[in-house]
This record gives structure tokens, sequence and C-alpha cells, in this order.
């Protein structure tokens, strides 16, 4: 039997960080917060929690595609915030879903929706379950009759590849690793990496508007699809498989970051890359954040395209052993299927050096990398070692990244200093455009058992209201879910905000489509 | 007193073609179709026109905005479509606008939409009136107490620009011409050059998807824009200026594209770019389009990014003057701000040789842009000697690309030849993607007075159907007008349609914005 999923964690149940590297882990806590690590909380088991019965049953017809028992409950109660591990770790789940529904065609799919439409059931479309914003947290509320988690994950092939036009269908269940190994007989990958690659899924990238193409260019999930199937409630749209448009309004647009409340994407045509064969890479220091930013901005203008431009923070860069601390790092990589690209390279290291940077040892980007996969494991542990542990991000033009990146930070360490005493802050920035970047903040302080969620959301609260007042979005790639309701309220324009709930309104007429997300 | 625009063709007022020039055309008619051409129609004068008189009035706080007079009547009342043309050299103007809108700020258009939605008056958003669709035709049917052509020229100034964030702020009635003009003090340049860039404008562009960046890569405008303000019956709409994002259906993209229907485009924020410094560029001689198609492809698969890479059949070379009529012509450019990008050149030469290209003139490059630009005023002369002369475009994946090239040159030739007695068909990949192209197609053949319209209707009905069922898109980037509805029906998924019109009763409940156009 293959192993499981955790129900309330990240990988598989067994997998995590070994014994050493908890103690390393611990042991960096005291050397950076001068905090003792709690003991390390034992997982909850289906077994100790108390979940209310399901408040429905699917007909004859649909109950071989669902599953009511505790595990799959649990397992799609909650997405991987930090705010969902707390809750797993106090074994609260008072609101998982009642059934958990597994298509295994569009047409299943139809059939579910057209009964939950019928008996007022919400539908949360659920594909890899990383969400970290509440994105596929079935609570719903006491005007449905109850919530089904759509899991897509048994729509996890690659149904067909396109050789001559560099392109795929493939399901929306599929996750990263699966995509990949589908992909790599054709001589081909999508190359999409974000941080939940693991355990993360076309149709969910898609839905959440999921960026990690490449650090520069066209970072985001949406500028590689061709074409999408969505199933709504009001039946099944399919766009036209077309390398570039210009009719209309893209249709394809309306449906990525629609984050489940328009209709289900089953199916994408993505166009894919040949494999790279040519790689260059390094690492630049900077004596500070600023004057990396000046570099990593440089590079962002220039005619080049790197594949990896990412600026670490000094405190980023040691917490990833990418660095000791005393710089920030500048990770550049290029790579091409066809040709060498030492010369883009070396032009990049030529911007670098004209604004202060010097070269770094190559091993520490390859430090970062690996440290960037492993991390969802990390946090994890973080949070059962007793600490305040998250991240968010943004996006801002140039012209206003350094104010917000000040405010931002303050807003965390003036925040976290008060719920916390004190709280650890790094930085990277995450993607660069000509335009303007993408800063990730992760951020560490010592949890308060009981009142974690508080803390969090004091934290949370504060950041965010600096992010919005300095002209950034309150997610980058993150998506809106539940969680960042309040901030994408204020950022939507309201007109906008009517335009979609009329769309709404028309394809999903019975409100049952991930209700409180984005909409409702 | 500056001259003022042609109301019946293409440019300025004395503008066109030289007597020799015309001359030279004849000869070429003679030559390819065998075709004796008419004597030049004389242009229509405003006095010959016999406009019914406005059905509607401003109110006096409009009236300064507003003209009624024949001369901007008649300017307003077409695009410039083949089928513009022929109806204004014919002197007919059955249904020109009621009044012509000169808004000098959003305000005045908000005051202008108020005043139409309460009267059943429909706007017609015109910005530099170079629709080849129908997309600017005030013939909103008799549901409408009157049309008020929407005229943005008034709103023509790049408003602001962030050196730092390499954008601008740009009014939508700006012109290309003068956004390069007033782009160039800075240093800076939008490049985005569609064929109708002289008078064509910002806020056209996004309005309908233009391309003409670069001819791989990121070719449509909204690809460059950052942020938009969209002037709406239900008030005014302003997206946050970012670099990228994530937070829920991208607003700006509901609105590109949306030609008009869902509110008026007034200003955008768009990405600029350092002014090239370097270029290269040569041409390839192909035996024939098929493989020089290969060729296009090899160069749009690679890690290259020309920013010119369109393939001249044998026909559209020898009518450009770029070639002798005996090859196919692939016409490269690459060009950077930054550095040199002769390897660049020479590796997709390279590639082109391993095909079987083999490198011409480079001149034939240099003739085949200076035709480009020159050609609206060549096409107005066409019409203007009696002939039937034409273009359409689409895009194809590469998988169905040859079967659909072959399609639509058989469905002109045979319409073609049934209607004109014979007709010259040519082709070019004006874009080409590693995923597919978008080829376009001119023709030209001997008109029958009289029956220009059914001629063309002919013509383009079995283009178009070949288009369709071949998997092709019914536009590239002419957008979908009024002259598309049929098949922009046939190709958008039904369910999106209704989104869309939910979307549009929500912004434009009195349904006066552009109506016939997209919807309804």
């Amino acid at each position: 039997m293959p192993a499981r999923r955790k129900f309330w964690g990240w990988g598989e149940e067994g997998s995590g960080l070994g014994p050493e590297e908890v103690d390393a882990l611990a042991s960096l806590l005291r050397a950076t917060l001068g905090v003792e690590p709690t003991a390390l909380v034992e997982p909850p088991e289906v077994s100790e929690l108390e979940l209310a019965p399901p408040r429905i049953e699917p007909p004859a017809a649909l109950a071989p595609l669902c599953r009511a028992d505790g595990y799959e409950r649990a397992a799609h109660a909650y997405g991987k915030s930090y705010r969902d591990l707390v809750r797993a770790l106090r074994r609260e789940f008072p609101a998982p879903p009642d059934l958990v529904a597994y298509p295994e065609s569009e047409e299943d799919v139809s059939r579910l929706l057209e009964w939950c439409a019928e008996e007022d059931i919400a539908v949360v479309p659920y594909g890899g379950g990383s969400s970290v914003v509440g994105g596929v947290e079935p609570d719903v509320g006491a005007a449905y009759a109850g919530a089904v988690s759509l899991d897509l994950s048994r729509l996890g092939r690659v149904v067909a590849v396109d050789e001559r036009s560099r392109s795929a269908e493939v399901q929306a269940g599929t996750l990263g690793p699966s995509l990949e190994d589908q992909l790599r007989p054709h001589g081909l990958t999508f190359r999409h990496y974000p941080q939940s690659f693991e355990y993360s899924s076309v149709g969910g990238w898609i839905a959440t508007r999921s960026a990690g193409h490449y650090a520069t260019g066209p970072t985001h999930v949406e500028e590689h699809v061709q074409a999408l199937v969505v199933v709504t409630p009001e039946g099944v749209l399919e766009t036209r498989r077309l390398p570039a448009g210009g009719a209309g309004p893209a249709p394809e647009r309306l449906f990525s970051g629609s984050e489940g409340v328009l209709g289900v994407i089953t199916r994408a045509w993505i166009r894919v890359h040949e494999r790279a064969e040519h790689r260059a890479g390094a690492t630049v220091l900077f004596d500070d954040f600023a004057a990396g930013a000046e570099g990593a901005r440089a590079v962002a203008r220039s005619s080049l395209r790197p594949a990896n431009c990412r600026l670490l923070d000094p405190a980023e860069a040691m917490l990833s052993g990418s660095g000791d601390g005393s710089s920030a790092i500048l990770v550049l990589g290029f790579e091409a299927a066809d040709r060498d690209v030492g010369t883009e390279l070396a032009h990049a290291l030529e911007l670098c050096r004209g604004l202060g940077g010097r070269e770094g040892e190559s091993r520490a980007g390859t430090a970062w990398r690996s440290s960037f996969i492993r991390l969802p494991y990390v946090y994890e542990t973080l949070v059962r070692l007793g600490m305040l542990a998250g991240s968010l991000e943004t996006a801002v033009t140039w012209d206003r990244f350094e104010e917000l990146h000040t405010a931002v930070v303050e807003a965390i360490v003036t925040a976290g200093t008060d719920v916390c005493g004190g709280i650890l802050v790094s930085c990277r920035l995450a993607y660069v455009y000509p335009d303007g970047a993408a800063p990730y903040y992760s951020f560490v302080g010592p949890a308060r058992a009981g009142a974690e969620l508080e803390q969090w959301d004091a934290i949370k609260e504060a950041a965010s209201r600096a992010v919005l007042d300095h002209g950034g979005t309150i997610t980058h790639h993150h998506s809106v879910g539940r969680d960042h309701r309040p901030w994408y309220d204020e950022e939507r324009p309201e007109l906008f905000a009517r335009a979609l709930g009329a769309a709404k309104r028309e394809l999903d007429p019975a409100g049952i489509l991930n209700p409180g997300v984005l909409l409702g």
C-alpha cells in the first residue's frame, strides 16, 4: 500500500525532517532568536479527532465516487498555512467537508455539481491541497446543507502531447512531479516550479495564478495556457486551442485566478518546452539588500532573460544555508535547450559588478534551491517546535519598492515584537520584472500556546496594511482564498467585483462553488 | 490650419500615392492579374453627401464638446475596411453618428455616458478610427434614440513617466506617433507597431488586443499593460499598478479586447522600453512557403527572441518589392538596448540553413518594412482603381497550420474566381510562436461596380469558414467588431458569452455601449 498524505501537514505520512535536522533547527532558533523551542508536538491521529457526522449522503449513483471516513474528511479540512497547521496540531476540526468526492471523469464532475446545486451543497474544488490562504477550507457556514471537497486527483493524466506545437493536454488533478514524469519521455518539460511543486496540481496552479515558471519574464502559469476546459453548474466550457488570439476578452483569463468560484477547471492545454541542455549559474554578493535590489533590477531591465534571478537578504541567505548572513546574495541562473548561455551570464555579472556586486561561491545557489523545495517540511517542524512561522508576499513597482519594503519589515517587526516578544524577518525577491519586484517575507518567532492564531492575525494584519498602503498587491502568487479577502476586497476595483459577481451568478446560479472565496 | 483627416480614406486630406505610384500600381495589376484598372474614382466631398439630420441634441452643458457638422459625422461613420472604403466612395452614408463628442477629461466621458444612458443613446468609442471590422460604425438600429461617436483624440497626452519602473501613464486617445514623440525625450519607446500605427490609439489597441509589439514572444499589447482606467455608465474603474499579480482574475484582461462594450478605456499605465541601440537583421530565402514556415517555426521554438521574424510567401515578397516572386522570404531582425545581438542572428541563420534556407539581400527586409507602413495608402488606391482588395488573418497551432493554410488559400481562390473571375492571394506569417503561427492573407481581384460588397462577403464567408473549420481563430489581431460576429459567436464558448453578457449588464445596464459589437 503506497504511503498516504498526512492529513495534518506536508507530504506523506512518515516524511519530514529527521531527528538530526530537528536538532539543527532547534539550535538555529536558539542562536538567532535566543528562544528555547518547545518539545516537538506529537502529530494528531485520526482516532483522536471528534468530527461531527456528515450532514449529507450522496445519491446511490454518486456514492462510489465519495468517501466520508475520518481520514479523508480531516485531510480535506485545511490547506497548509500556519493557521491550518496550528489548528490541526490542536486536533481542532470543526468544519471538515461532509464528503470527499473523487470524480474520475468530467462527466462525474458535472453529475456531482448537478447534485450539489439541487441540494444546496457547497463544493470546494481541491487540487493538491497546498493553499496557504484558506482556499480549500470547506467552512462555508450554515446557509448550505453541507460541503463536498471535490478532489481532482483521479484526473491526473497527460492526455495528449502535440510535439509539433510543443504543447500538452493535461488533466487538472495532475501534480507537479507526475506532470514532469509524463512529459519526460517526450523530452519535454513544463518547468513550472512553485514551492508547493510536490503537492500542487496543474488545475490548482491555473485556478490560483501560480508563479514559478522563471524568476523573470512570463512567471505566472496562465501565460503558458493555450486552452481550458471548465465544468460549471450550467454546463461545460471549452476554449479553442490557439497560440495567441485577439477575439474579444480572453476566456482563459477569466478562469485563471478564479479559485474555483466560477467553475471547476478539469483540463488544460499547456505550452511545454524542450528540456534545458545548457546551464550557467552564479551567485553575486552585495553589501546589503538595497544594493542587491539595484543589481536585480539592472538584470531584470536588461535584454537578458535569466531563468533564476532571486535576491536573498542576509537573513534569508543565512537561514537557507546559502550565506553567512553578512551579505545579500543574488542567485543567477541561465538555461537553454539549444545554445550556450555563458555569454548571458557574463553580461549579467558585469551589470552586477558595476553596481558593487562581487561573485560568490556558486554552491550557494545550489544550497538555496534544495532548501527551497525542502522548506514546507521545515515549516511544519517549526510549528511543531512551538514557533510562529509564516510567510507573505506581494508585488510592487520599483518606484515604490524601497518604501514598501521598509514599511512591511517594520510592520512585521513591530507587531511581532508586540505579540511574540521578538521576531526574525527575512526577505527575498522571488520574482523580478523590468517594472517591479515580488518580495517574499518569511518570519519566525516564539508562539504562545493557545494564542497562536491571534498572534498570527496581528502580524498578518499589520503587514497587509503596509502592503496595501504602499502600492503592493495582497498577493503575487499565493492567491486570495478566504484569508486575504479583506485586503483583496479593498484592492479590487468595486466595479470589477460587480462584473465578476454577475459572471458568477450566470455560471453558478445556486452559488455552490467555493463560497467565501473571492466573492460573497 | 493643420490638415484634417480624410473622412473617406486613410490619412490626411491630400496624402496618399502620387501619380507615378498610381501608374506603377496599375501596371502591376496588369502584369499580375491581367486586368485593366478603372479610372481612379474621385474621392467624395462632404457637400455631395446627403446625411439625415441628427436625431438628438446635446444638453447645453455638453454642447461645447459636441460636433454635428457633415464632415465630423461622415468622418466617424466608418472604419477603414474594404466595405467602408467602397461605401464611402459610393457616397453612401446611411448611418452616420448623430453627434461626435470630444471629451477633454474623464469627467467629460462620465457626463456623456450619463446623458446617453438616460436618453437611450448608443455610444461608440472611437480612438484612431482604423477598425477594419466595423468596430466603430454607429449603425445601431432603431432601438436607440440616436448614436454618439465618442472621439477620444483630445485625451492624447502621456501623463506621467516613471523611469525607475520603466512605465508610462498614457491617455487613451494618444495615437502611435504622438506616443513615441512624447516618450522619445525620456529615451523610451513603447515599440508597438501595428500596421495602423499612424492612426490608431493606445486605448484602441487595448480595446482590440492589437498585436505589433514584436513578431515573437509578447506580441499583443495587453501583455504590456500595467493598469487601466475605464469609465463605465456605472462609474469609474481603476486598477492597481503592478508589475505582476495573482489576486483573482486580472481585471485588465476583462477589458483588453472588450471593444468598448464594457466601458471606455480612458487611461493606461504601459510598460515601456529603452530605445534599441543594437540591431542585426537578415533575410533568408526558402524554396517555398512550406519550407519557410519550417524555418520560422525553428526560430520561434528556439531560445532566440527575434523582434522581427516574418515569413513572406513568394507573391507577398514580390508585391512588397522584397523579392522577385521565386522564393519565400523570412525577414529576421534582432534588437537590444544594451548589447550586441549578432550572435543571436548568426544562430537563427544557422537554424535556417539547416532547413534549406539561404541568405538573401538584407535590402529586402527594408523594402518590406517601408511597404508595410505605406500599405493602407496603397489599399485605398486599389479600391479607387476598381479593385476588390482585402486582408484577413488568423492564428493556429502548428499541428494544423498546413492544413488550414491550404484550405484558406483554396477558399479565397475558389470564391474569388467565382465572383471576380480571378484573384491574386498572398500570405505572410505575421507572428510566429513556439506553438503556432498567425498567417495574414491579402487578396486582390477585379471588382464589379455596384456588386463590391456582395463579392467581398462571398470571399470573406468562404475564407472564414475554412479558418474556423481548421482550428483557427476568426481574428488574431483585427478584433471582432460587427463584421466578425457570426464566426466569433461560433468560436466563443457559449458559457463565456453568457458570463460576458452578465458582466456587461452590470457595467452598462442601459446597454448603450457599442451595441452589436461582441454581444447583443
